[in-house]
């Protein structure tokens, strides 16, 4: 089967591989209808990752038809079409239980929650899914065409985009304000505006993305980075700041930039995998501002995600705007790493 | 009357100044029943306060009589024995009303929430509090002499530390280190207890402040420190973690120590005056912590810590172990500071 590998930095290759196999009672095997890439996949990319890239089997995000089963395996079973979250959970354990799946200590214990760390890469014809019953949400039917990128976009950045928005706390009378106009920060609009939102800011400058977050919910765009990027979102908050702050970049300068637009005693949630970032405690401390973040607990949200596509009422399929066969990955990365594309599905043979 | 004031970092003195007098019609005028001297304010004596020390008048802690009040203050009059929250608030605004006053936007805007920045200090026989109506509350009866120390307490460090063990989720079945064994951690063993923590552990090396922890609720502690003292904690969490960290220290190590502590998903609550300390925002995000902090919203938990006290539910006035008179305030910073005594209270003549 094929499988996306990236053999150094900058440099992705499509290599026939064997097919992954079951290796533990809790496994699953699915076939994919499509995978993408992920702006997390940049970092390895441009030489930004601190683990080794050598010939890393790419992608995490997937859907597609269960083939095979291990024998404990009991909520999905071949031929039932899955989405899976990119981080593997076992759905029994202390953090699954407690609403933290992605840290799920069994995955932990086994050497890494990320299934790209895990398994041949989802970039791929074909993945095993470890703790498949814990990791897997059945879909109500098998997609349409249309529902494809739909689902596509649960796997990871619509969850992740979600979970941003939950932990600032949106709800009905809240002001949000999203840093970062990618698919995750795309995403979190949807998530702000779906938990009740009442005045969703997002921060861009590019007009295509702008009109998406537009159509996503956002009421209000800022064009101003830094310090003039602050002094907008205060003017749009009455000089109080917003109650929250979705950081979908991980960057120093979008955590600064989420800390100055945040009220006192205000929610940030942050889901860009942080590089060379940090946070000052007396910043915190001053602001006295409430931080949660991490890999978003993607399986918890599914059902909801998975529901609310099929009643049509949310499309975040649109985030992607490449699509490419498998076979020419490469230029999906080149596109995403130039910022000619905000994201790109890959579609199977 | 007297005032201290430090006159250079470590040069404490006792000087006779004008007593205050109302300047605002929410002001009240108090008559000082007793103060004390607070962990932050060897920061300055120790000459590591970002702000220059040059003769501030010390004191931000306060229990006392109201002697005058201003034309709009209605909820305290003269003859009323109050206990104030060491920030101003003005009790109406966004985030007073959102359950942060001590980030209050009125204090803010007026210059400054910490009322030792506003005012000649409390260390002081008289002292005059702005926003009275939002600031401070009424006690049930005048305290007996026994109940002074502990209404004192209360001020500041109870509520400082009770603050950080409801950031960290103290409650029933919970699991809570505390991280700092200052008055402040003290207290947050009071508040976790009080919260209905199952499992208090409390990181000390001084056996008195072991004994008072103990008193107070804790049911574990932990000499060691660094990663020895981590290893400590998950061994008595199953190797899990705390499902929450209450830290009251604010140096780096302090911070590397409560995530080192805490489980993954799980709550930090920081009191400790930050100073340079910063965190990774890879480790929250690998942990996937909550973290909150800031100074503690003690006027809100006020009318609960001072109902505790008046049912002798709580002593947290345990915590001062060496009681001066305010002439002699020079021997208090010095016994703090060399860390022979915990916390000083200070008599008035």
């Amino acid at each position: 089967m094929r499988s996306v590998v990236m053999e150094a930095p900058g440099k992705v290759v499509v290599n026939e591989v064997e097919k992954p196999t079951l290796l533990e009672p809790t496994d699953a095997i699915i076939k994919l209808a499509a995978s993408c890439i992920c702006g997390s996949d940049l970092w390895p990319y441009r030489g930004a990752d601190a683990k080794p890239v050598d010939h890393r089997a790419m992608g995490h995000e997937y859907i597609g038809e269960v083939v095979e089963v291990g024998s404990e395996v009991t909520t999905v079973a071949p031929g039932d079409f899955v989405v899976g979250s990119f981080c593997i959970s076992c759905g029994e354990c202390e953090t699954c239980t407690a609403g933290y799946p992605s840290r799920c200590l069994k995955a932990i214990a086994a050497g890494d929650t990320y299934i790209g760390m895990r398994s041949n890469g989802t970039q791929a014809e074909y993945a095993r899914v470890p703790f498949a019953d814990g990791t897997l949400v059945k879909t109500p039917a098998t997609p349409t065409e249309e529902q494809i990128p739909h689902l596509m976009a649960a796997s990871d950045v619509l969850g992740t985009g979600w979970y941003a928005a939950d932990a600032a706390q949106a709800g009905p009378g809240k002001t949000i304000v999203v840093v970062g106009d990618g698919a995750v920060g795309l995403s979190a609009v949807i998530g702000a505006k779906q938990l009740g939102a009442e005045k969703i800011i997002i921060m861009s400058r590019n007009p295509e993305r702008q009109a998406l977050a537009k159509e996503f919910g956002a009421t209000h765009i800022v064009e101003e980075r830094g310090e003039e990027g602050i002094a907008k979102v205060l003017e749009l908050t009455d000089g109080v700041g917003a109650h929250g702050v979705a950081e979908a970049v991980g960057s120093q300068q979008s955590f600064d930039q989420a800390l100055g637009c945040v009220r006192h005693g205000g929610y940030i949630g942050f889901v860009g995998v942080p590089h060379d970032s940090a946070i000052g405690t007396d910043k915190l401390f001053d602001k006295q501002v409430h931080l949660e973040g991490g890999p978003a607990p993607v399986r918890k949200y599914l059902p909801t995600l998975i529901d609310l596509i099929y009643k049509g009422e949310i499309e975040p399929g649109k985030v992607f705007d490449l699509v490419l066969p498998i076979d020419e990955a490469a230029k999906g990365y080149e596109a995403m790493d130039q910022r000619t594309a905000t994201k790109v599905l890959l579609t199977m043979p």
